[in-house]
Protein backbone atom coordinates (compact mmCIF):
# COMPACT_ATOMS: atom_id res chain seq x y z
CA UNK A 1 0.00 0.00 0.00
CA UNK A 2 1.28 3.03 -1.41
CA UNK A 3 0.44 7.05 0.31
CA UNK A 4 -0.16 5.23 3.49
CA UNK A 5 -2.21 8.12 5.66
CA UNK A 6 -0.98 8.64 9.05
CA UNK A 7 -3.68 10.86 10.88
CA UNK A 8 -4.83 12.66 14.22
CA UNK A 9 -8.29 12.86 15.10
CA UNK A 10 -7.53 15.47 18.44
CA UNK A 11 -11.21 14.68 19.91
CA UNK A 12 -13.75 12.44 18.89
CA UNK A 13 -16.11 15.12 17.51
CA UNK A 14 -14.24 15.39 14.96
CA UNK A 15 -14.55 11.73 14.06
CA UNK A 16 -17.21 11.94 11.27
CA UNK A 17 -14.59 13.54 8.82
CA UNK A 18 -11.85 10.79 8.79
CA UNK A 19 -12.52 7.57 6.87
CA UNK A 20 -12.20 5.32 10.02
CA UNK A 21 -13.82 2.31 7.98
CA UNK A 22 -10.66 2.18 6.17
CA UNK A 23 -8.17 2.96 8.96
CA UNK A 24 -6.84 0.82 12.00
CA UNK A 25 -7.96 2.86 14.92
CA UNK A 26 -6.00 3.37 18.02
CA UNK A 27 -7.91 4.90 20.85
CA UNK A 28 -6.06 6.95 22.92
CA UNK A 29 -6.88 8.19 26.64
CA UNK A 30 -3.98 8.15 28.88
CA UNK A 31 -5.64 9.77 31.74
CA UNK A 32 -6.69 6.77 32.55
CA UNK A 33 -9.06 4.53 30.50
CA UNK A 34 -6.75 3.07 27.41
CA UNK A 35 -3.56 2.93 29.98
CA UNK A 36 -5.64 1.02 32.68
CA UNK A 37 -6.96 -1.43 29.51
CA UNK A 38 -3.44 -1.98 28.34
CA UNK A 39 -2.29 -2.96 31.72
CA UNK A 40 -5.43 -5.19 32.40
CA UNK A 41 -4.55 -6.89 29.71
CA UNK A 42 -1.44 -7.25 30.37
CA UNK A 43 -2.01 -8.53 33.41
CA UNK A 44 -4.44 -11.62 32.24
CA UNK A 45 -7.83 -10.21 32.21
CA UNK A 46 -9.80 -12.49 29.27
CA UNK A 47 -11.19 -9.67 28.10
CA UNK A 48 -12.28 -5.93 28.61
CA UNK A 49 -16.13 -4.91 27.55
CA UNK A 50 -16.26 -1.35 26.34
CA UNK A 51 -19.47 -0.17 27.03
CA UNK A 52 -21.40 3.64 26.68
CA UNK A 53 -23.66 3.57 29.41
CA UNK A 54 -23.74 2.88 32.94
CA UNK A 55 -26.59 1.12 32.63
CA UNK A 56 -25.50 -0.97 30.16
CA UNK A 57 -22.77 -1.93 32.43
CA UNK A 58 -24.66 -2.38 34.94
CA UNK A 59 -27.08 -4.52 32.92
CA UNK A 60 -24.41 -7.50 33.23
CA UNK A 61 -24.54 -8.37 36.69
CA UNK A 62 -27.34 -10.57 36.72
CA UNK A 63 -26.39 -12.55 33.72
CA UNK A 64 -22.65 -12.72 34.38
CA UNK A 65 -22.45 -12.72 38.29
CA UNK A 66 -18.75 -13.31 38.25
CA UNK A 67 -18.22 -10.30 35.48
CA UNK A 68 -15.98 -7.30 37.40
CA UNK A 69 -18.18 -3.81 36.59
CA UNK A 70 -16.38 -1.13 36.22
CA UNK A 71 -17.79 2.49 36.02
CA UNK A 72 -15.93 6.13 36.14
CA UNK A 73 -17.76 9.44 35.64
CA UNK A 74 -15.96 13.11 35.58
CA UNK A 75 -12.94 10.92 37.50
CA UNK A 76 -14.62 9.37 39.87
CA UNK A 77 -15.89 5.52 40.53
CA UNK A 78 -19.59 5.50 40.25
CA UNK A 79 -21.62 4.49 43.22
CA UNK A 80 -22.33 0.68 43.04
CA UNK A 81 -19.59 -0.59 40.92
CA UNK A 82 -16.61 -2.91 41.60
CA UNK A 83 -14.33 -0.20 40.68
CA UNK A 84 -13.57 2.81 37.78
CA UNK A 85 -10.45 3.60 35.31
CA UNK A 86 -7.70 3.57 38.28
CA UNK A 87 -4.85 1.33 36.56
CA UNK A 88 -4.12 0.00 40.45
CA UNK A 89 -7.49 -2.02 39.76
CA UNK A 90 -6.34 -3.81 37.18
CA UNK A 91 -2.99 -5.08 38.86
CA UNK A 92 -3.01 -9.68 38.36
CA UNK A 93 -4.48 -10.18 41.33
CA UNK A 94 -7.85 -8.09 40.75
CA UNK A 95 -7.95 -9.32 37.09
CA UNK A 96 -6.27 -12.48 35.51
CA UNK A 97 -8.47 -14.59 34.42
CA UNK A 98 -11.65 -12.23 34.60
CA UNK A 99 -13.82 -10.78 32.01
CA UNK A 100 -14.42 -6.82 32.92
CA UNK A 101 -17.51 -4.82 31.83
CA UNK A 102 -15.99 -1.12 31.40
CA UNK A 103 -17.54 2.73 30.86
CA UNK A 104 -16.09 5.69 30.99
CA UNK A 105 -16.49 9.43 30.03
CA UNK A 106 -14.04 9.20 27.47
CA UNK A 107 -11.90 6.77 26.20
CA UNK A 108 -15.24 4.29 26.02
CA UNK A 109 -16.77 6.92 23.80
CA UNK A 110 -14.12 7.26 21.75
CA UNK A 111 -14.13 3.71 20.78
CA UNK A 112 -17.80 3.32 20.41
CA UNK A 113 -17.73 6.32 17.68
CA UNK A 114 -14.54 4.51 15.83
CA UNK A 115 -16.79 0.90 15.69
CA UNK A 116 -16.71 0.93 12.25
CA UNK A 117 -13.12 0.69 11.81
CA UNK A 118 -10.67 -1.97 10.14
CA UNK A 119 -9.11 -3.28 13.30
CA UNK A 120 -9.21 -0.66 16.73
CA UNK A 121 -6.57 -1.35 19.25
CA UNK A 122 -5.77 0.60 22.62
CA UNK A 123 -2.74 2.91 23.23
CA UNK A 124 -0.46 4.12 25.53
CA UNK A 125 2.55 5.02 26.85
CA UNK A 126 2.36 2.00 29.01
CA UNK A 127 2.86 -0.33 25.54
CA UNK A 128 3.97 2.67 23.48
CA UNK A 129 7.01 1.09 21.39
CA UNK A 130 4.89 -2.64 21.12
CA UNK A 131 1.92 -0.84 19.74
CA UNK A 132 4.25 0.67 17.40
CA UNK A 133 6.05 -2.23 16.14
CA UNK A 134 3.20 -3.95 15.39
CA UNK A 135 1.69 -0.63 13.72
CA UNK A 136 4.60 -0.86 11.40
CA UNK A 137 3.74 -4.11 10.21
CA UNK A 138 0.25 -3.03 9.14
CA UNK A 139 -0.19 -2.20 5.28
CA UNK A 140 -2.79 0.69 5.93
CA UNK A 141 -3.86 4.17 6.85
CA UNK A 142 -3.96 4.56 10.43
CA UNK A 143 -5.87 6.80 12.74
CA UNK A 144 -4.99 7.56 16.23
CA UNK A 145 -7.84 9.18 17.96
CA UNK A 146 -7.81 11.24 21.30
CA UNK A 147 -10.53 10.34 23.58
CA UNK A 148 -10.34 14.15 24.78
CA UNK A 149 -12.30 15.56 27.85
CA UNK A 150 -15.67 15.17 27.04
CA UNK A 151 -15.39 15.95 23.35
CA UNK A 152 -13.01 18.90 23.94
CA UNK A 153 -8.83 18.69 22.86
CA UNK A 154 -6.06 17.46 25.35
CA UNK A 155 -2.71 17.60 25.77
CA UNK A 156 -1.96 14.41 27.22
CA UNK A 157 -3.95 12.35 24.51
CA UNK A 158 -2.04 14.76 22.08
CA UNK A 159 1.03 14.27 23.61
CA UNK A 160 1.28 10.22 23.22
CA UNK A 161 -0.67 10.72 19.59
CA UNK A 162 3.25 12.63 19.08
CA UNK A 163 5.08 9.76 20.67
CA UNK A 164 3.45 7.05 17.97
CA UNK A 165 3.87 9.61 14.90
CA UNK A 166 7.43 10.30 16.35
CA UNK A 167 8.12 6.09 16.11
CA UNK A 168 6.18 5.79 12.99
CA UNK A 169 8.65 8.53 11.52
CA UNK A 170 10.49 7.37 8.08
CA UNK A 171 7.78 4.64 8.08
CA UNK A 172 6.68 6.41 4.26
CA UNK A 173 2.98 7.57 6.17
CA UNK A 174 1.34 11.26 4.74
CA UNK A 175 0.76 13.34 8.01
CA UNK A 176 -1.79 15.56 8.48
CA UNK A 177 -1.46 18.72 10.41
CA UNK A 178 -3.04 17.43 13.26
CA UNK A 179 0.14 14.66 13.15
CA UNK A 180 2.63 17.27 12.71
CA UNK A 181 1.46 19.24 15.69
CA UNK A 182 0.97 16.30 18.17
CA UNK A 183 4.21 15.59 17.04
CA UNK A 184 5.91 18.94 17.68
CA UNK A 185 4.35 18.90 20.78
CA UNK A 186 5.59 15.23 21.91
CA UNK A 187 9.25 16.94 21.15
CA UNK A 188 8.41 19.66 23.36
CA UNK A 189 7.15 17.46 26.20
CA UNK A 190 9.05 14.34 25.82
CA UNK A 191 12.02 14.97 28.23
CA UNK A 192 9.83 15.30 30.63
CA UNK A 193 5.70 14.28 30.43
CA UNK A 194 5.00 14.65 33.70
CA UNK A 195 6.37 17.89 34.59
CA UNK A 196 5.28 19.16 31.05
CA UNK A 197 1.68 18.26 31.58
CA UNK A 198 1.48 19.75 34.80
CA UNK A 199 0.32 23.11 33.31
CA UNK A 200 -2.87 21.50 31.99
CA UNK A 201 -5.78 22.50 33.59
CA UNK A 202 -6.72 18.75 33.07
CA UNK A 203 -3.60 18.04 35.68
CA UNK A 204 -5.28 20.33 37.82
CA UNK A 205 -8.79 18.39 38.29
CA UNK A 206 -7.36 15.15 38.55
CA UNK A 207 -5.07 16.68 41.61
CA UNK A 208 -8.59 17.76 43.02
CA UNK A 209 -9.31 14.29 42.79
CA UNK A 210 -6.47 12.66 44.64
CA UNK A 211 -5.42 10.19 41.89
CA UNK A 212 -1.69 11.38 41.25
CA UNK A 213 -0.32 8.65 41.80
CA UNK A 214 -2.70 6.90 39.13
CA UNK A 215 -1.39 10.20 37.19
CA UNK A 216 2.56 9.07 36.95
CA UNK A 217 1.90 5.78 36.50
CA UNK A 218 -0.07 6.25 33.20
CA UNK A 219 2.95 8.24 32.52
CA UNK A 220 5.21 4.79 32.41
CA UNK A 221 6.81 4.21 29.19
CA UNK A 222 7.05 0.75 27.81
CA UNK A 223 6.67 -1.50 30.88
CA UNK A 224 3.86 -3.70 29.18
CA UNK A 225 3.82 -5.53 26.03
CA UNK A 226 0.52 -6.67 24.90
CA UNK A 227 -1.87 -4.61 22.38
CA UNK A 228 -5.67 -4.92 23.61
CA UNK A 229 -7.61 -5.69 20.07
CA UNK A 230 -11.29 -5.25 19.79
CA UNK A 231 -12.57 -8.63 19.47
CA UNK A 232 -16.52 -9.22 18.72
CA UNK A 233 -17.24 -6.70 21.70
CA UNK A 234 -14.41 -7.29 23.86
CA UNK A 235 -10.87 -6.17 23.92
CA UNK A 236 -8.55 -8.76 24.38
CA UNK A 237 -4.56 -9.35 23.96
CA UNK A 238 -3.75 -9.25 20.29
CA UNK A 239 -2.24 -12.94 19.38
CA UNK B 1 -14.21 40.53 35.77
CA UNK B 2 -12.18 37.38 37.63
CA UNK B 3 -11.33 34.21 35.90
CA UNK B 4 -11.19 35.56 32.56
CA UNK B 5 -11.06 32.41 30.11
CA UNK B 6 -8.53 32.63 27.28
CA UNK B 7 -9.29 29.50 25.20
CA UNK B 8 -9.13 28.13 21.57
CA UNK B 9 -11.69 26.54 19.58
CA UNK B 10 -9.16 24.56 17.19
CA UNK B 11 -12.05 24.20 14.41
CA UNK B 12 -15.48 25.34 13.89
CA UNK B 13 -16.80 22.00 14.14
CA UNK B 14 -16.27 22.68 18.20
CA UNK B 15 -17.69 25.08 18.17
CA UNK B 16 -21.11 24.03 20.13
CA UNK B 17 -18.72 23.04 23.07
CA UNK B 18 -17.66 26.67 23.98
CA UNK B 19 -19.49 29.54 25.64
CA UNK B 20 -19.82 31.56 22.62
CA UNK B 21 -22.14 34.09 24.05
CA UNK B 22 -20.22 35.27 27.07
CA UNK B 23 -17.24 35.26 24.81
CA UNK B 24 -15.24 37.83 22.53
CA UNK B 25 -14.81 36.04 19.99
CA UNK B 26 -11.40 36.48 17.43
CA UNK B 27 -12.06 34.65 14.08
CA UNK B 28 -8.91 33.05 12.70
CA UNK B 29 -8.11 32.55 8.74
CA UNK B 30 -4.63 32.62 8.54
CA UNK B 31 -4.54 31.43 4.58
CA UNK B 32 -6.13 34.05 3.28
CA UNK B 33 -9.70 34.83 4.86
CA UNK B 34 -8.70 37.10 7.62
CA UNK B 35 -5.59 38.15 6.51
CA UNK B 36 -7.56 39.55 3.38
CA UNK B 37 -10.15 41.03 5.65
CA UNK B 38 -7.22 42.87 7.62
CA UNK B 39 -5.83 43.87 4.49
CA UNK B 40 -8.82 45.40 3.28
CA UNK B 41 -10.37 47.01 6.05
CA UNK B 42 -6.94 48.54 6.53
CA UNK B 43 -6.88 49.83 3.18
CA UNK B 44 -10.36 51.66 3.59
CA UNK B 45 -12.89 49.21 2.40
CA UNK B 46 -16.43 50.39 4.06
CA UNK B 47 -17.38 47.23 5.04
CA UNK B 48 -17.19 43.44 4.57
CA UNK B 49 -20.32 41.58 4.41
CA UNK B 50 -19.32 37.79 5.46
CA UNK B 51 -22.19 35.13 3.97
CA UNK B 52 -21.96 31.65 4.25
CA UNK B 53 -23.15 30.82 0.75
CA UNK B 54 -21.90 31.64 -3.19
CA UNK B 55 -25.51 31.74 -4.23
CA UNK B 56 -25.96 34.59 -1.17
CA UNK B 57 -23.11 36.38 -2.67
CA UNK B 58 -24.37 36.37 -6.03
CA UNK B 59 -27.43 38.01 -5.12
CA UNK B 60 -26.16 40.63 -4.37
CA UNK B 61 -25.91 41.75 -7.64
CA UNK B 62 -29.02 43.10 -8.68
CA UNK B 63 -29.50 45.24 -5.72
CA UNK B 64 -25.99 46.48 -4.75
CA UNK B 65 -24.70 46.36 -8.48
CA UNK B 66 -21.35 49.22 -6.86
CA UNK B 67 -20.75 46.37 -4.18
CA UNK B 68 -17.46 43.84 -4.97
CA UNK B 69 -18.52 40.38 -5.02
CA UNK B 70 -15.66 38.25 -3.57
CA UNK B 71 -16.64 34.07 -3.38
CA UNK B 72 -13.71 31.54 -3.04
CA UNK B 73 -13.99 27.54 -2.88
CA UNK B 74 -11.11 25.31 -2.24
CA UNK B 75 -8.86 28.08 -2.62
CA UNK B 76 -9.85 29.52 -5.88
CA UNK B 77 -12.16 32.41 -7.47
CA UNK B 78 -15.48 31.06 -8.10
CA UNK B 79 -16.14 31.32 -11.86
CA UNK B 80 -18.31 34.53 -12.11
CA UNK B 81 -16.89 36.48 -9.15
CA UNK B 82 -14.85 40.04 -9.20
CA UNK B 83 -12.35 38.26 -6.88
CA UNK B 84 -11.99 35.47 -4.38
CA UNK B 85 -9.86 35.92 -1.12
CA UNK B 86 -6.30 36.64 -2.17
CA UNK B 87 -5.04 39.40 -0.14
CA UNK B 88 -3.37 41.41 -3.32
CA UNK B 89 -7.36 42.11 -4.44
CA UNK B 90 -7.75 44.03 -0.91
CA UNK B 91 -5.14 46.53 -2.10
CA UNK B 92 -6.22 50.65 -1.49
CA UNK B 93 -6.84 51.25 -5.61
CA UNK B 94 -9.39 48.09 -5.37
CA UNK B 95 -11.26 48.85 -2.18
CA UNK B 96 -11.00 51.70 -0.45
CA UNK B 97 -14.66 53.12 -0.03
CA UNK B 98 -16.07 49.96 -1.39
CA UNK B 99 -18.57 47.45 0.17
CA UNK B 100 -17.31 43.61 -0.13
CA UNK B 101 -19.42 40.93 0.04
CA UNK B 102 -17.40 37.98 0.52
CA UNK B 103 -18.13 33.98 1.22
CA UNK B 104 -15.09 31.70 1.13
CA UNK B 105 -13.99 27.83 2.17
CA UNK B 106 -13.76 27.92 5.96
CA UNK B 107 -13.41 32.23 7.73
CA UNK B 108 -17.07 32.81 6.80
CA UNK B 109 -18.19 29.50 8.40
CA UNK B 110 -16.55 29.73 11.02
CA UNK B 111 -17.65 33.76 11.66
CA UNK B 112 -21.66 32.48 10.86
CA UNK B 113 -21.05 29.63 13.74
CA UNK B 114 -19.91 32.04 15.99
CA UNK B 115 -22.70 34.67 15.52
CA UNK B 116 -23.90 35.50 18.85
CA UNK B 117 -20.64 35.84 19.89
CA UNK B 118 -20.79 39.18 22.74
CA UNK B 119 -18.25 40.78 19.98
CA UNK B 120 -16.78 39.37 17.08
CA UNK B 121 -13.55 40.60 15.44
CA UNK B 122 -11.01 39.64 12.95
CA UNK B 123 -7.08 38.32 13.64
CA UNK B 124 -4.32 37.72 11.08
CA UNK B 125 -0.60 38.04 11.31
CA UNK B 126 -0.91 41.45 9.77
CA UNK B 127 -2.91 42.89 12.64
CA UNK B 128 -1.42 40.67 15.78
CA UNK B 129 0.23 43.29 18.07
CA UNK B 130 -3.23 45.89 17.66
CA UNK B 131 -5.34 43.22 18.22
CA UNK B 132 -3.91 41.97 21.31
CA UNK B 133 -3.70 45.49 22.49
CA UNK B 134 -6.91 45.80 21.95
CA UNK B 135 -8.23 42.50 23.51
CA UNK B 136 -5.90 43.45 26.87
CA UNK B 137 -8.15 46.48 27.71
CA UNK B 138 -11.15 43.86 27.06
CA UNK B 139 -13.10 42.83 30.62
CA UNK B 140 -14.61 39.33 29.04
CA UNK B 141 -13.53 35.90 28.17
CA UNK B 142 -11.42 35.65 25.43
CA UNK B 143 -12.14 32.35 22.36
CA UNK B 144 -9.75 32.01 19.50
CA UNK B 145 -11.57 30.45 16.82
CA UNK B 146 -9.82 28.39 14.29
CA UNK B 147 -11.29 28.28 10.62
CA UNK B 148 -9.11 25.12 10.27
CA UNK B 149 -9.83 23.67 7.02
CA UNK B 150 -13.15 22.04 6.83
CA UNK B 151 -13.95 21.29 9.45
CA UNK B 152 -10.48 19.95 10.56
CA UNK B 153 -7.57 21.28 12.45
CA UNK B 154 -4.93 23.31 10.57
CA UNK B 155 -1.44 24.65 11.72
CA UNK B 156 -1.56 28.34 10.78
CA UNK B 157 -4.38 29.15 12.50
CA UNK B 158 -3.64 27.40 15.39
CA UNK B 159 0.07 29.10 15.47
CA UNK B 160 -1.57 32.36 14.89
CA UNK B 161 -4.03 31.72 17.74
CA UNK B 162 -0.49 30.60 19.99
CA UNK B 163 0.60 34.28 18.66
CA UNK B 164 -2.15 35.48 20.37
CA UNK B 165 -1.98 33.46 23.54
CA UNK B 166 2.03 34.42 23.88
CA UNK B 167 1.02 38.03 23.70
CA UNK B 168 -1.22 38.14 26.54
CA UNK B 169 0.22 35.82 29.03
CA UNK B 170 0.64 37.56 32.28
CA UNK B 171 -2.81 39.09 31.80
CA UNK B 172 -4.23 36.76 33.77
CA UNK B 173 -6.84 34.29 31.70
CA UNK B 174 -6.96 31.05 32.64
CA UNK B 175 -5.79 29.23 29.43
CA UNK B 176 -7.36 25.68 28.32
CA UNK B 177 -5.14 22.76 27.20
CA UNK B 178 -5.93 24.00 23.16
CA UNK B 179 -4.40 27.22 24.70
CA UNK B 180 -1.40 25.84 25.79
CA UNK B 181 -0.91 23.46 22.78
CA UNK B 182 -1.43 26.10 20.42
CA UNK B 183 1.23 28.61 22.27
CA UNK B 184 3.87 25.78 22.54
CA UNK B 185 3.23 25.08 18.94
CA UNK B 186 4.04 29.14 18.25
CA UNK B 187 7.38 29.07 20.16
CA UNK B 188 8.09 26.07 17.84
CA UNK B 189 7.62 27.59 14.94
CA UNK B 190 7.92 31.85 15.56
CA UNK B 191 11.57 32.16 14.48
CA UNK B 192 10.54 31.61 10.84
CA UNK B 193 6.82 31.33 10.11
CA UNK B 194 7.07 30.58 6.66
CA UNK B 195 9.73 27.54 7.08
CA UNK B 196 7.77 26.26 9.88
CA UNK B 197 4.42 26.00 7.69
CA UNK B 198 6.31 24.44 4.82
CA UNK B 199 5.59 20.74 6.29
CA UNK B 200 1.76 21.40 6.03
CA UNK B 201 0.08 19.47 3.86
CA UNK B 202 -2.25 22.73 3.12
CA UNK B 203 0.81 24.80 1.97
CA UNK B 204 1.89 21.62 -0.54
CA UNK B 205 -1.61 22.10 -1.83
CA UNK B 206 -2.18 25.96 -1.78
CA UNK B 207 1.98 26.19 -3.35
CA UNK B 208 -0.40 24.02 -6.13
CA UNK B 209 -2.76 26.58 -6.42
CA UNK B 210 0.10 29.25 -7.51
CA UNK B 211 -0.27 31.53 -4.39
CA UNK B 212 2.60 31.16 -2.67
CA UNK B 213 3.37 34.87 -3.21
CA UNK B 214 -0.26 35.18 -0.80
CA UNK B 215 1.04 32.57 1.57
CA UNK B 216 4.11 34.69 1.94
CA UNK B 217 2.10 37.99 2.51
CA UNK B 218 -0.01 36.33 5.09
CA UNK B 219 2.98 35.89 7.08
CA UNK B 220 3.73 39.33 7.49
CA UNK B 221 3.59 40.01 11.23
CA UNK B 222 1.88 43.89 12.51
CA UNK B 223 1.74 45.41 9.08
CA UNK B 224 -1.33 47.04 9.79
CA UNK B 225 -3.39 48.38 12.62
CA UNK B 226 -7.23 47.97 11.86
CA UNK B 227 -9.34 45.73 13.73
CA UNK B 228 -12.11 44.40 11.57
CA UNK B 229 -15.12 43.93 13.99
CA UNK B 230 -18.59 42.83 13.18
CA UNK B 231 -21.46 45.38 13.81
CA UNK B 232 -24.85 43.72 12.12
CA UNK B 233 -23.97 41.91 9.13
CA UNK B 234 -20.85 43.31 8.10
CA UNK B 235 -17.26 44.13 9.64
CA UNK B 236 -16.14 47.27 9.65
CA UNK B 237 -13.02 48.92 10.88
CA UNK B 238 -13.49 49.55 14.87
CA UNK B 239 -13.28 52.90 16.17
Amino acid sequence: MTNKNLEVCLTPALLPLYDVENSIVVIIDIFRATSSICYGIENGAAGIIPVSHVEECAAYRPTFPDYLLAAERDGAVVAGFDFGNSPFSYTADKVDGKTIVLTTTNGTHALQLSIKAKKIVIGAFLNLTALCNWLKEQDSHLLLVCAGWKNKFNLEDTLFAGAVVSQLQGEGYKLDDAGIAAFDLFEAGKNNLGEYLKKTSHSERLKELGIEKDIAFCLNVDITTAIPILDGDRLVKLA
